[in-house]
């Protein structure tokens, strides 16, 4: 209960800051028997990994990933799984400049008070550089859901700062630095991050991920709900300040003859709920949408104080993303994935057996 | 990790079922030596309980709270406080007709497949009665907050299906059966929910509320942040489909120059975090928006199927909210409360003490 | 985690005190569609309810367990299965006079430094009359387990005081107060006590517990081993002070040439191990024992000191039990019952099935 | 509750195994600002060193333990704190002939049946190898525990094999290889341990620990007891099969006359509860013996079955303890000091402060 651990049953505990000597995780509760080794993780990671374009920061890091423990002749043995990602590209001078001041915005002014001390090296623990062993291991989680149920994960950016991407095709999704389903828009978006970087402000983005071939349930029906542990999941991705599943706010304005998916022999008509229905997944696609705010560290002047109260400018200079959003949709796919797996777990511990439904059902990212 | 207990410290196992002889919950980790009877608890429950406008369920209950245990001569022990309350107005036979099918929308589809049997007594488990006593334990818990730091907690619609209802003032929100902080729509609103009786059809809302006072430095920097929990405390109310913290889904089309929240000496100048910075209180308001789904249980004729897969038509009579939204706001303000206590006393266990500031800046729902 | 839940996939929540309104529990994780109704609980009660014998404390309680939720039509749900257990003979008279003072090996002094406060009348929460709801959640778990895999529990005192009691035959246990093996010793054990009376003294007891195909590959293999969870659960048994698995402290004289348990085709030849290896079970029989410390309160003046400090002589008057022990076989089976209950659960989440292995090997009780 | 992770709010999640690249741990929890290096944890490390003596297994390992994250500028910053081990040593060929093959008394035949798969490469996990991680989390939790109250702990062997060593001094311990607080039995330990090894069998011990300066008020007094917390932690250590706290199994000889332990203005005047009443600490020191059994890795030939069921004999080579139990006194000291942490700062949580007293009573140990 210490913060650093997700899961019940399939549980990730995770360590490290951006700049130590390495950061990873323990992966406990996988189950037994499963063929497994770093090229099931690294694939997952690559799709993280900074410095592939201009448009995210330029740390070099080829995240590389090692299995400790947990896994002998190739198999998984049900004991835990530990996974060392070592730190290649630290440069902690570059953000000597903010040791004494806040950043507007950042995590540095909450750390320095709950704790009284703080790691300013690249944010330390707070840095999204940490999202990379939970993608690791989510990769475990995806690859045994997948071999179970079939079950499969999507992402892609819907929004880039002002800028709306109408949904085309998945197949647009690897062939470009934003997980954009449209190419249509992808020289806007080009141009206008240039402009961001140009300006040295940062933009925030909008990103939809989804599930499919999803068990029926799967989640508790009070408090541990499937749709309240997802949305606890991405509200714990780092700068991620809403979340939504299925019509999400847009079902405010909905009549419940609008909003509640009939049914017909074949299946779910629509997907307002997302795929959860009181708690519980109904074999639907599962959909989620996030919200992503702009990066912190910019190098627009902006007010703050130093640790004496004292009023000082800001400006971040160093290497960041100038949108957090733009790596997000691995994060918050493999995010969705964690869920899934251990509510597989636990609907196993106590009913016995989790059976699949075919979703006729196109979700609202399609 | 059996689902029926929300929090690690400060816990609430609930039991019960809406036409069951009784609900209540078991409240453990409450501080030692606080004065507490069922005083302290019964006017929060007040706020929640049906019957008390016609735009609600005309279901009566007093919802009268007794105290088991856990309270000797007037004071908490530091032992589990044990709350209950009879259902007195149940009518099973309302619900006899749906006891084969599936409501479009509603949860006896998914517990049907979980469970492979349901107590369709008025949703059974999953009714939105369950919450009454999550509303009392949370008294609990704002008692304590109040006390030791001055935290207190504020909510009111801000839409009702497709009418918008403009901030004016807290004063009008215990004044009217809506929670609105305005009064110019009181009428609108009435005419709107007469109208919807009148078609069998139900309608959205969303949800604001806020703390004030609050620490600064509760939350777990990964995974148990504070606007984590929250996400999850929120998502996990009967009906939301969303949920958002400060800026929420504006954040994605906002700069980081307009985002991120500048410091003065005399405090923050904005509040878009919402008063969470990177899973940490920063002392501001915590400002959170909740996004609840039309009822699903409507006169309206609906295409469903039953248990056989057999298509029918349901329409579901009985008495049910036609806006669960219009009693959400109490329940929401208490699963902030309880996330908060809860954050309060991990923060005392690994930091030994918990600081309170003085917040300078309005939230967004003011 | 505040410490009145007991396990992880299937927990017993209790609440009460032993002279407030009612005790009770709240069982969650129950799997759903299991025949339940009071009349498979009310048995495992009435064995460890008091004032049945003279040489039990003479208060007089029916302990009367009624159902309040988890339960249609005769059927668990899934959901939590709330018990409540009226307190009817409550003398809170009696406890008056220790009210200021400590009886010397009472939990009044740890719980008066811990909070600062606590509840008198009759020990409050620290009373052995709060195991009667965990009897009462125990009975559900071994109705599964018996379903399940025919596992079923046995148990029965092997020495009070100075006096060992021989095994003879499992059909004396239920033939007298003593829950002991053995007929001859009766008129010795009565003797004693009514020694015990007259000299206002109390004693120990030894209490020997078993459980019978039991399922092999049962527990976690580190930390929440199947024998560790055995001892904190019979270590939190009001006055154990010592537990042993299988050869237990007979183990330390031993050389493993005569410890570890042969093999054959047909089974284990001997059961030094008690059942569990490497903290997984064997399918072997479990045997537990546990040492119980005598009764605090006595009428034999001990020195103690009042909350001041002052020095005062006590003598405890009201109704004890002489020897807590002689009630304690149904409890110790009952925790022994939970532990596995829950195991079965998580091996189930993990491993996705469960094996049962017909054990061919007498446990060192028999 | 994947059962590799120790404790609630200082949390332990070890990962390795014997024979893999690496094992450690990550301790969630630790309190912000306290001084930390190796050079706190190595030291624990090495008193648990295999090869230290030919009393103990002759393999080579360094353990080494280097910190990998969680502490910044020689502080602890209130993030996990991850601790690396490599493994150096290991001969996985030594172990080839009993890949098939159950050792009678051994965990292979448990793990095999539970995962259907097993790391035979030294016992893989099960090994007691994986006490070192456990080992130096606990040295952390032992330095914030002496700055804090001055707690501080001991342990000595008792017994080994039939041969009691009765305490004379706390000095003589740290000058022989098995922990004994006597100097006059040493040779013939010496003499029992070098005949067990020309026999090719193995032996049993006693262990005594405790813990003195500790705070008043530590444990939940129902579940989370602190007994029942020492007696989980105790059991859990591989090859324990008994635990006693205080007077342990003398108490059920013992009448409550003499049990009870009086009180005088000046503290205790015994300590039969060995520290803790009710499951909350007295003050006293907390006093614990385990029971460990004979290593189940022995030459001498025993009967078994292979996998098939087909009968077989055993005789174990390679390199094993001959008595687990000499290494086993800084591991239980470990598993007291980890249970003491965590309820210090569960205790802070619930009651927001901690006191200490000074235990004027000698523990039965010394």
């Amino acid at each position: 209960m210490s913060g650093n651990t997700f899961g019940t049953l399939f549980t990730v505990t995770t360590f490290g800051e951006s700049h130590g000597p390495a950061i990873g995780c323990v992966v406990d509760g996988c189950p037994p028997g499963m063929v497994l080794s770093e090229a099931d993780i690294q694939p997952e990671l690559d799709r993280r990994r900074p410095g592939t374009s201009r448009h995210v920061t330029q740390r070099q890091e080829p995240d590389t990933v090692q299995i400790l423990s947990g896994v002998y002749e190739g198999k998984t043995t049900g004991t835990p799984i530990a996974l060392l990602i070592r730190n290649e590209d630290q440069r902690s001078k570059d953000y000597g400049n903010i040791v004494e001041t806040f950043r507007p915005g950042h995590a540095d002014y909450t750390y320095w008070h709950k704790y009284g001390i703080r790691d300013p090296r690249g944010g330390g623990r707070s840095s999204a550089r940490l999202t990379a062993p939970v993608v690791g291991a989510a990769a475990i989680a995806k690859k045994w859901l997948k071999e179970q149920f079939g079950t499969t994960f999507k992402g892609c950016m819907s929004q880039l700062g002002e800028i709306a991407i109408p949904f085309e095709s998945w197949e647009h999704v690897p062939n470009n630095p934003f997980f954009a389903a449209n190419n249509s828009v992808l020289t806007q978006l080009e141009d206008y991050m240039d402009q961001l970087r140009k300006d040295g402000d940062s933009c925030g983005a909008r990103i939809d991920v989804m599930a499919e071939n999803v068990p029926v349930g799967l989640g508790e029906p009070i408090y541990d709900k499937l749709d309240a542990d997802i949305a606890f999941a991405m509200m714990g991705i780092n700068a991620v300040k809403g979340v939504e599943i299925g019509a999400g706010f847009r079902s405010v304005a909905q009549k419940g003859s609008e909003h509640g998916d009939e049914l017909t022999p074949e299946g779910f008509v629509t997907n307002n709920a997302g795929g959860v229905l009181g708690g519980i997944s109904t074999g639907q696609d599962i959909t989620v949408s996030i919200a992503i705010k702009p990066t912190s560290s910019i190098r627009t002047p902006r007010r703050s104080i130093d640790k004496t109260g004292t009023p000082i400018n800001v400006e971040t200079f160093g290497r960041h993303d100038p949108c957090v959003g733009i790596r997000a949709t691995p994060i918050a796919e493999a995010m969705l994935a964690l869920v899934l797996m251990d509510h597989a777990l636990r609907h196993r511990a106590q009913c016995g057996d989790v059976r699949v439904t075919t979703p006729k059902i196109a979700a609202h990212v399609k």
